[in-house]
């Protein structure tokens, strides 16, 4: 893959060890996204996904169907992540979109994750969603928690107990929002 | 139909002018829940789907993948509304569940869907749900926040200007909850 590099305006490319490049993904680059996206999934501690998906059945989930978009982020030529953003309901409901990012493990702690939700924020402006709603995040995410706060978005409800975490239990289900 | 006669026990059948009946619904029975599904969802006031969905589209909706499940109700013979059950997330979230509810226009004020809200309560707990969530609830909605209100759900969040009405412009989107 050939990415673009991030431009240093919209923030993605602050602070990384190494430069990070965004390119759309395409059904095509699913073998690239598989692996650390699969044993994401499987660990069963941050989506809910069924951990037991099938590779088939995860790429039709990552790609959805248009006007769904999935980004890859790399680095010297290595995919480091994934994120898929697009409506979060339909028809009275298509105007705020949702986002989901999956960062590979050996890249944790580079400022990935951070990256691609600076990059999701400008393709949603762009794409004209007025906000940003993430339905499902474990109260356990605790770094992608912290990290979403700090990018702007702020808890606006709590499923109580609405994650069953494999090894805490039932933890609290947050919903995230950011106005654009 | 020949529709079983609902219990009073569950409480659906109380202060109805007749008596509701509920049967499970198999997609066979897409003809008679569709009229009044389509002119709901074609409206676009209260649910966030495709206005403009196809009948196979929204039969695919409604009926889902196993373990969802969909009811009819009907008094003499005539279907007054169907509702849909399952888990709200796959995974660490398919221990809470969601539904939908469907009230044939002719037939509302009839108390048709508190009696499918409390059928569904009643399903949700037998399938072992710990919780009920409703993730999009318009609060121009009134009706249906009030009846939800009344039995038992309360307001966990709030998407602001979340629901696009066509004539109330951009309105908060409510997400309850239920226990069980």
């Amino acid at each position: 893959m050939t990415p673009t590099r991030s431009s240093a305006a919209d923030g993605s490319g602050a602070g990384l060890a190494g430069g990070l490049g965004f390119r759309p993904a395409t059904g095509a680059d699913w073998p690239l996204i598989w692996p650390f996206w699969h044993r994401i999934v499987a660990a069963a501690d941050t989506y809910c996904y069924d951990p037991a998906m099938s590779s088939d059945d995860g790429r039709q989930l990552w790609f959805g169907t248009p006007p769904d978009q999935v980004w890859l982020v790399a680095a010297d030529q290595t995919v480091l992540g994934s994120y898929r953003l697009g409506p979060n309901k339909a028809g009275p409901g298509a105007h705020i979109g949702s986002a989901s990012y999956m960062v590979e493990d050996a890249a944790r702690g580079r400022g990935v994750g951070r990256a691609m939700v600076l990059h999701s924020l400008d393709q949603a402006r762009a794409a004209g969603f007025r906000g940003i709603q993430f339905n499902a995040v474990a109260a356990s995410n605790e770094s992608a928690v912290r990290l979403y706060r700090d990018l702007g978005f702020t808890v606006i409800g709590t499923v109580p107990g609405g994650f069953a975490h494999p090894r805490l239990g039932f933890v609290d289900l947050l919903i995230m929002f950011h106005e654009l």
